[in-house]
């Protein structure tokens, strides 16, 4: 990598602008793009690599319309793809939580044809370990352009499985998807190069020196398989399945049979450019099973497979790190995400901040904060002194002004993504408290079919740990109340251990708290934001500065994205022989 | 990190030449030294921070007789150690293998005190967190020099535990064994540091940009447990030791009951430089047992416990792996080490290096070779061509030569390390096939007790693939008689695959055979020594340079030293909060 093409520090946030040139959407060269990443993934600085907006001005009249037909050839269809080993038959299993028409067929591989799968897969290695770790970050870098050229088909196909409203499907689904996969790529391609490939070892002696030439080749650790789930199929799966092939091994995607779409047209583009490059398109695969094919457990320990990467329950997450020895698994599960609430500079700031983490994707993120702690005696606020019931009022307001207007409620709730979650929320009445706040289903102008739900806010005590202490997916959230902060940072404390947590936040003007809430922060191993109340929420991470999840509580055991992501991935073989004199 | 004070290219190497001055042994600041590992495990040149000969000229007259003097205070006594957490008793457990008395009670740990002793060992970790990289790394530095003041005394104990020779346990289980700590080091401190502490993030916007303060802090993932061996008690231990120390876990140093003393040691020293800097000594602590205790299983698998180092053997290696699920687990074990004899432009030095391989320690190394593939019709080399009778033959009488004076013979053989190994060689005739060479016992001249072999050689049949694909630790090597050589590298493919290997050697004039053999390497992941006939040997591994083991075969699921191996140690917390106006 040249030095000399290396962007200025402070030039890579021009790329994402809605308006600004560059970015893949320019064609600028790939290797460019690289170059920021490697730079922002050091300096945790701001980048985006693909304009997050999906404004004409940005993408082009053409664009939108064109995604959404290409989108549209897909329904109803057997979907295509180059290769699929071990499947046969075929299965459709997706339901759109807006009603759109799916019915798409993708290749069945059922445990019978895990064998051929992982077989066909293994046979692609030599080739792609081969072929080093510059062709294959360039192969790896041409994908990601050629999925952001399809970008506006990829938002449609994950609005439509997942429920997401567009806007953000093309974000979380597409760019963010697209920024979070670059970075794996960054961090794969600076892991596997900051050794030489080769070098002169010459030990000084009283004679000769003894010089050795070796050789140091980057391998794979053999098959990977990226397990996909239904609320964001491509943000979750990408920094995995890329920062896999990069580093040589072949990836086996297991969609979600709720999600496969997003998926289905990734594997597509990957076995596109494969191809066109030379490669074995086997070397990523689909695996879409029907409901109750119950294949994941099956592949997850196959012995060929050597790296495990699962978005999805803590249960079944657990279970992989328990039982898929054979294999490096990187785990992203669930937790109860916390919010203390102990005084603030900025209520109007810390309602309407929370009021967007609530609502967005009707809380259905596993960053959405969970419980909220105030203490019982209320906090102490730029506009004066708020009890705990003023503090819900507030919290409650924030919500119905943030979603009063149906029309841009549902560009924010989006769709609930099946019943077990519609089920927690109608059921969460029946869980005991005070409601703060019902929840109430909104009517969507476009997709009639559409279930869309407002968050509920229940009010309980911190006795009532045994509810709110679980994990409650969905737009159920609980306001909490405590003695006072030092009761409430000892429940985060509690729970964080017990249950984990990808997110937490606290609200305080005090620095000794907010001190305090960094050392709960520290010992449970969990992200803070502290009294966020513009612009950046709790429930958000940003690509190349912000890691996602830290590895270090039960709710994932690793992070998108640090060097502990990738360094397993490969291993490093030497050979070494007698420098020529 | 000061750039202007790293070393130029070249300069490294000098440190550790005999007689040349600077070096730990100087008091160079430590923080050079640091430095210089920095830029060697990047270049992958030759360094060393430790000088490895014994000689007068580099440590002085007096060390020698003093580090003898000191080891001799420890027989027969109750070794002392600033805190012995859990631990209730005490156990002598040592044997020698040259008879050398030991009688050192160490204060026990049975599996009651486990949940005591990682309790306390747990007390420390906010303080040691708290005060990052560059403090912990600078007590690991200091703890690095205050071994190597007594790299005398640590080699006396090593010697008389493990039975190697006096100079290669100075090397092996002194300055080696702390070059590889401080590779280790300077393994952690670059990834730990390769985040800023705190960032700035901006966000362009339409309006005023969205400025987040960030910060990053290195968590440790919890208490950590080292398992040593009775070979290499410290060569093997001192890695995961001070990568799991550095990274802010406090270590719990779990001995073979036959090699206690070098570690004792070891954790009395990190006990005495912690305490004098302030923190809590119990970060580093010894889990003594007697034979029979089996503390490992419950140590290993307990709740607190988050990572696990072991070497030894494959059986509970693989135990660990598929049963310490709640921590991470890197494996050093065994596997079946092959050489394939193909041709070769230097005949006398290829019986010669590969006579020191077999001879050195009796061959009690995981790099050690077990298996030299042959073919029937024997090879070409630059003494004309030799029957495969011709190939054994010179190898035996390289063996012979090697070892034909007593007094040498015992400086590199030392003594059998116990009784398995004992029964092995002298039940390796049994085995079946052709003696090629006899072991014969070897009386020491000091230590008459001491049991001395020298290696044996067995010629087999590629058929035999049931007596030589079985590791076979200890003096005892395989002259296996294949069809050609295309049947030796399926052989090292197969058994490579199934068995695992820590090396692997070919010796061959044709490039395309070698060629193929890294083939054969990339596939099975092992390292490659290509027609080594000098200077260094098939069973040598240089820190800084060398990986040892790759975790890509079953003999090891983990490389002394890569960036997976300190990248799991540790987590990144980040907590972020809007940047002042």
């Amino acid at each position: 990598m040249s030095q000399t093409t290396r962007a200025q520090p402070g030039d890579s946030t021009t790329l994402a602008q809605p308006g600004a040139s560059g970015g893949f959407a320019d064609d600028r060269p790939l290797r460019d793009a690289l170059d920021r990443a490697l730079d922002a993934i050091r300096d945790r600085s701001h980048f985006s690599a693909f304009p997050e907006s999906p404004s004409p001005r940005v993408y082009g009249e053409e664009a939108a319309p064109a995604g959404l037909a290409a989108f549209g050839t897909w329904q109803g269809t057997d979907f295509p793809l180059r290769t699929a080993p071990g499947a046969s038959g075929a299965v459709a299993t997706e339901r759109s939580p807006f009603g759109i028409g799916l019915d798409i067929r993708y290749p069945r591989v059922a445990t019978t044809g895990l064998d051929d799968l992982l077989a066909t897969a293994q046979a692609g290695i030599p080739q792609w370990r081969d072929a080093g770790p510059d062709t294959r970050v360039d192969v790896a870098l041409e994908i990601l352009a050629a999925l952001h050229k399809r970008v506006f088909e990829l938002a449609n196909a994950v609005m439509a499985t997942t429920g997401q409203a567009f806007v953000m499907a093309f974000q979380a689904g597409g760019t963010h998807a697209l920024d979070r996969a670059l970075e794996a790529v960054a961090y794969a391609y600076a892991e596997m190069t900051r050794h030489p490939a080769t070098a002169l070892w010459e030990r000084p002696g009283r004679g000769e020196p003894v010089r050795i030439e070796k050789t140091f080749t980057v391998v794979p650790r053999g098959v990977a398989v990226v397990i996909g789930c239904t609320t964001f199929p491509t943000w979750n799966s990408y920094p995995g399945l890329f920062a896999s092939l990069v580093t040589g091994n072949p990836v086996v995607v297991k969609p979600h049979p709720g999600a496969v779409l997003p998926l289905a047209i990734t594997v597509q583009v990957c076995q596109e450019v494969l191809a066109a490059r030379g490669f074995d398109p086997a070397l990523v695969t689909l695996a879409a099973e029907a409901d109750g094919d119950g294949i994941t457990r099956d592949l997850a320990t196959h012995p060929a497979v050597r790296i495990v990467d699962f978005t999805g329950s803590a249960e079944f997450g657990d279970w992989l790190e328990s039982h898929a020895t054979q294999a490096q698994v990187y785990t992203e599960k669930s937790g109860v995400n916390p919010v203390v609430i102990d005084s603030t500079h900025a209520f109007r700031g810390l309602v309407g901040n929370l009021a967007f983490t609530l609502a967005l994707y009707s809380g259905q993120m596993c960053t959405t904060s969970q419980v909220i702690f105030v203490p019982a005696d209320g906090i102490d606020t730029d506009e004066g002194h708020k009890s705990f019931r003023e503090v819900g009022a507030g919290l409650a307001a924030a919500v119905d002004k943030l979603l009063s207007d149906e029309g841009r409620a549902v560009e924010l709730l989006g769709a609930i993504v099946n019943d077990a979650v519609l089920n927690r929320v109608e059921g969460s009445t029946a869980l005991g408290g005070e409601v703060v706040l019902e929840s109430r289903a909104v009517r969507h102008p476009v997709h009639a079919d559409a279930v869309v739900r407002t968050p509920a806010i229940l009010a309980l005590d911190a006795d009532d740990v045994a509810v709110f202490g679980r994990e409650c997916f969905g737009p159920v959230t609980f306001l909490v109340r405590t003695r006072d902060t030092d009761e409430a940072l000892a429940l985060v404390r509690r729970l964080g251990h017990e249950r984990g947590a990808m997110t937490a936040a606290v609200y305080s003007t005090s620095e000794r708290v907010l001190a305090a809430a960094r050392e709960v922060a520290l010992d449970v191993g969990v992200a803070l934001s502290e009294n966020l109340t513009d612009g950046v929420y709790v429930n958000q991470s940003a690509a190349f500065s912000d890691f996602h999840g830290t590895g270090a509580n039960p709710a994932a055991n690793a992070s998108f994205v640090d060097a502990a992501y990738v360094a397993g991935r490969f291993r490093i073989i030497q050979s070494r022989r007698h420098a020529p004199e």
